[in-house]
């Protein structure tokens, strides 16, 4: 069965068939393997069913270093190890409540969830009339006058016509990042910002929000697009619409964490690095499932197909989980500082942080004459999903060892689900496909070896 | 914002800033029009919760029609009208029961449905020892003399090599179309076939299966893929293993069902017919979402979106949701005689009936210069996310149009999740992406407006 398959992809892809003949062949054989023995969707299954969520500072973060050192350990790279690093340590506290009002009457709650690294309300909670903005421009044509003593409603939507939905969510998640801090300069008492969800429905996302050391540090809640679109309507009549809502919500100490490392010694070239990772924390609702634990599984699955098939990189892999990226990045942060130290020669690395969804394109943050070798490889992945290699981002994980000489590339799912359960408790296991999960490792595994085998 | 989109769709895809300009502006309208007010996902969470399946013969099915005309016609295409066809009526009857026996004793319950169209086993069911063969060449060496009075266990596994996902169906389906007989010419009792599932889980798949009139008509049955697994793993031991199993689906005389069609006249060239379908019949168990209510909404949505654009197509759009699609295509048989019969040009015809996924390919199957024709289209459409475009097959309700000269595609969308739901009890609304539904309603319509400009 496996010829017909052969055949079939040499007479669909004519281009395969000429000179890269022999890397088609063995970039078949690793996908084969994946597709065929992958373990990344069952290691997810257990990853999201025994941990679940692991918000940096957790104990479930600790338990999941456990399990991944786990897994690591049982596919027998060369080496597995723990790089320690103080992370910022949030909790999120009871369940948040919060409803909207008219003439002092309670007219419906709020699915609300307070942003990651926000400060609580205290037990009483906030209540004041709402100001609604889509923009912040006009919140600052609002100033002092307008937003006093105020909760400011950001409805930045997110904006269904992007195909790529990440250009939507950069946009509209400025409301998320800066909104407290800029609505606080002119006197506001909280912040309610729409959930980032390409669709209306009752789910609220979480995610990080910083606060300028300038203003006072509101409390801060994202509203699910549903409780957003109900709230503009009341506001739409013209009458003052009131809100309440109360969170206990509240940063801690440092805590001691760890990212998770596994790595294969090059055969011929071991001093140059390659990192092919994802992260291991979460926010602390769903289970992590798109976001990042997909990531984690397929870098695993990395090492662990090479392994299986006997292959032998001429260059060093190293499956990475990187610890603390939705909360402040310090295993990143650790990651690079050591790599730093120790003149490490990272050549090459690529994060999987887009959730677990089919493959679709890769974008490339390297010189031009390296994007031009790496592009060569194109006619190579498309059969398996590829359909741009375009300039672009890496990963929030591994854009700092761009400082140290090493060409960076983002995996680039398809993006189109995403925004259902991204930093909402939809994300779960249940939501990732077994064969997207493994077709996107397997691609990520391609673009891994072929890296080791000719460098950049 | 959208001036922002543009410019991104601009920057990124320099194909389209060239001559096509004016083409990729007024596809943009569309693509923008429907993911930002596109229906097809409302319709569809309707079409899926108020009717739910709809098999041919059904009363359910007569509900589908009456609300899927009622929601052609609430888009004001010119006409809206029913195009009757008699068509098979088979019942699957009461809840379908087996397990698994060694030494007479019941082992495990198997999950399982009658294949669609085939006799049940009457009211006691079948007992037999069983015999498993991954081969129609097994089953023949095997002959009267290793399958007589046995169930034969056709455990065709789809290749999980494949990248789309259809191959290995089309590879492994032969079981469940031909087993039966086959296996009824060596004097078998009835037949169990592996679900064609590309994961191990525990759902039953159902799917067509068709007698031969030269052997008995033995029941047959899907079981899933991890009742398939364990049975196989059973008889590894060596030891002899029975089966029960017990069915009471029966074929019923023909009913009168209805095509469901909306057509928008050719603003210049009236009579130049296109057409774009999908299939409003389902199986008798999950919604019928993907398979093919995705298809139908979709289809709806082309003729919408033009409408709400205020575009006037210069050929002639019909939207044609067919009957009886997985159970004999008496639907298609009607469109095609009723176009033959009244001399119609057909110039174009595309189906949608491989679910409602992000958009991945088209396939042609036209004359050459057709097809070269509609090649030089694929820039207009890459952004939307239509890597491919080749020669291939179209879509079992539109594929005898070409013997009146119609140039027909498929289109088909990422083949990866489509075997975990299809024909199944899992292919239910909320297995449908919103944003994946309304993205390949858009290149669908584009498409469709394409050729209603220029021709072919």
């Amino acid at each position: 069965m496996k010829k017909v398959a052969l055949y079939i992809l040499i007479v669909s892809f004519p281009l395969i068939a000429n000179s890269q003949n022999n890397d088609s062949l063995k970039i078949r054989r690793i996908v084969n393997e994946i597709l065929t023995n992958g373990t990344a969707y069952e290691n997810l299954r257990q990853l999201c069913k025994t941990v679940g969520h692991r918000v940096s500072g957790s104990p479930a973060y600790q338990k999941a270093v456990k399990l991944t050192q786990a897994m690591m350990q049982s596919i027998k790279p060369d080496t597995v190890y723990l790089q320690p690093c103080m992370v910022p340590h949030w909790e999120r506290g009871e369940k948040e409540r919060g409803w909207v009002l008219t003439n002092n009457k309670r007219l419906f709650d709020l699915e609300l969830l307070a942003l990651g690294l926000s400060e609580g309300t205290g037990g009483r909670g906030v209540k004041a009339q709402v100001v609604e903005v889509t923009s912040f421009q006009q919140l600052h044509q609002l100033g002092p006058k307008g937003i006093k003593d105020k909760i400011v409603f950001f409805n930045f939507a997110m904006d269904p016509t992007y195909i790529r939905t990440f250009q939507a969510y950069g946009e509209s998640g400025v409301a998320r990042r800066n909104g407290a801090s800029q609505a606080a300069k002119y006197g506001a008492k909280g912040v309610m910002v729409r959930s980032l969800a390409s669709n209306v429905d009752p789910y609220p996302h979480t995610g990080a929000m910083r606060y300028s050391d300038s203003f006072p540090k509101i409390p801060a809640v994202a509203i699910s697009t549903l409780s957003a679109e109900r709230l503009s309507s009341e506001l739409k009549k013209g009458k003052p619409v009131h809100a309440y809502f109360r969170t206990t919500s509240r940063n801690l100490p440092d805590v001691l964490e760890y990212n998770v490392i596994g790595e294969i010694r090059g055969s011929e070239r071991p001093e140059e690095i390659i990192t092919v990772g994802g992260h291991l924390d979460s926010w602390d609702v769903g289970e992590g499932a798109h976001d990042d634990g997909a990531g984690c599984m397929q870098s695993i699955e990395v090492i662990r197909s090479l392994r299986a098939l006997g292959i032998k990189p001429k260059r060093t892999i190293r499956a990475v989980l990187f610890a603390n990226e939705e909360s402040g990045g310090k295993g990143a942060d650790k990651y690079f500082d050591e790599a730093k130290a120790k003149n490490e020669k990272h050549i090459f690395a690529i994060e999987s942080d887009a959730g677990g969804f089919t493959p679709r394109g890769i974008s490339l943050d390297m010189t031009p004459e390296k994007e031009a070798r790496f592009k060569r490889w194109h006619s190579l992945l498309a059969p398996y999903g590829i359909q741009d290699i375009y300039k672009g981002g890496s990963g929030a994980d591994i854009a700092d060892l761009k400082k140290i000489g090493a060409a960076l590339a983002g995996f680039n799912p398809d993006s189109q689900r995403y925004f259902d359960v991204h930093h909402a408790a939809t994300d779960v296991f249940e939501a990732v496909s077994r064969r997207e999960l493994l077709l996107s490792a397997a691609v990520l595994a391609a673009v891994v070896w072929l890296v080791s085998e000719y460098g950049l």
